[in-house]
C-alpha cells in the first residue's frame, strides 16, 4: 500500500487511519499541487488529485472511501461500524458528510482567498461557502453523539469529519470552530495515532 | 423506510436504488426547498437539506451513502460490490466521488447562474465549477470499466455517478457530457427501475 500525500491535504483522513490500524504502508510527501511538482504523478493519479492510494492494482482518491476500504478490508476492526450495529447508517451518512458536505466548501474558500491571482478572487463566494461550512458543521455536530460522531466510540466518522476541523484550522476559518467543536476536536485528536500522522506530515518520520 | 425528495435533487439516487431493490418505501415529494415549503421538515432533517431519509430511528442525509446502506442492510444484492471483490476499492471510490467531486461542483453552478438573485449572482465562479466538473467527469469516466463504472455490472456507483449525469443535463451543463458520457448514460438508464424513479419524480407514481 503507498499513500502520497501532500501536508495539510485530505490524504491526511487515510494517513491518519493507516497509524490508528498500525498497517504497514509507502508513503510519500509532495508538494501541492503534485500535478506540476511530482514528474509521473499523472500515470499514478490521471486526475491529478490527492490523495492517490495504491493497494496492488486499486487506485483510490477519496479519502474517506479510503478510510472505509481500508478498516473494512484489513480489520477486523472497532474504527468501522458493521451493517448490524444501530449505528451503520449514522456512521455511513457522516462518511460521506465529512467531504461532500463539509470539506467541499472549505476548497472552495481557499480557492477564491489564496489559490486564485488576486483579479480572480470572490471574496463573495469564499464568505458565502465559509458561512455555508460554519452551518453544516454545525449541523453535524448536532447530529453527532454525546463524545464521538456516532456508535458511541472512536470510528472513521470521526477522523473524516475531524480533519474538516483540521483543515478550517489552516485555512482561516476558525470562527466556524465553536466550543462545541473545539472541544470534540480535542477529544478526538488527543491520541497516539493522530500524533504519528502529524509527525509523516510534517517529515518527522521516515517512510518504511 | 421514508424518502424525502424533490424533483431534481440528489435524493433521486436513493430513489433509483429503492427501485431497483423492489423495496417498499413511504415517498414524500416536496417542493424546493423544502425547510420553508414543507412544515416541520427542519423536525425531521434538522440539516434541512434533500434526502431526508429515515428507517425507524436512522435518519440519512446523504445521498450516496444511503444507496450503499439499502444496499449493504437490505441485500445481499449485486448492486453493493462486496469486500471480497477485485473492485470493491474502486466501488467504495466511485460512491464518494460522485457527490464531493461531481455533484458539488454542480450546485456552485446551479446557486450562481439561477438561484441567487441578480445582483449576487457570479459568473466567474459558475464557469470555474462548470469548467471543474467537466474535468473530473471526463476523470471519472476514464477510471471506469468499459461498460459500467465497476465489477463489470450495475451497481450503486452507477447509480451515485448517473444522477450528476442527469443533473447536467438539468441545469445547463449538456456542454461537459462528452459522446461517452451521454452513452454511459443511455446505457445505464435503459432499466425499468429508473423509469420508475422518473415516474415518482414526476408525481406519476403512487405512494405506498
Amino acid at each position: 500500500m503507498k499513500l502520497y500525500h501532500c501536508a495539510g491535504a485530505r490524504s491526511f483522513r487515510p494517513l491518519w487511519a493507516l497509524e490508528e490500524m498500525g498497517l504497514d504502508f509507502e508513503f510519500e510527501l509532495m508538494d501541492f499541487p503534485p500535478r506540476f511538482s511530482r514528474p509521473g504523478y499523472l500515470d499514478i493519479n490521471p486526475l491529478g488529485t490527492v490523495p492517490a492510494f495504491t493497494d496492488g492494482p486499486v487506485l483510490m482518491t477519496e479519502s474517506s472511501a479510503i478510510c472505509q476500504y481500508l478498516g473494512t478490508k484489513y480489520g477486523p476492526t472497532d474504527l468501522t461500524v458493521g451493517v448490524d450495529e444501530p449505528d451503520y447508517g449514522r456512521y455511513l451518512n457522516f462518511l460521506f458528510m465529512s467531504d461532500a458536505t463539509l470539506t467541499f466548501p472549505q476548497t472552495i474558500v481557499l480557492r477564491y482567498t489564496a489559490l486564485e491571482p488576486e483579479e480572480r478572487r470572490l471574496p463573495q463566494a469564499a464568505a458565502d461557502y465559509a458561512q455555508w461550512f460554519a452551518s453544516r458543521l454545525r449541523g453535524a455536530l448536532k447530529l453527532m453523539g454525546p463524545d464521538y460522531a456516532c456508535a458511541g466510540r472512536f470510528t472513521m466518522a470521526d477522523i473524516a469529519v475531524g480533519y474538516a476541523i483540521k483543515l478550517a484550522g489552516l485555512i482561516g476559518l476558525d470562527q466556524a470552530l465553536t466550543p462545541e467543536a473545539r472541544a470534540y476536536y480535542a477529544r478526538i485528536t488527543d491520541r497516539p495515532a493522530f500524533a504519528r500522522a502529524e509527525a509523516w506530515e510534517a517529515g518527522r518520520a521516515i517512510a518504511t
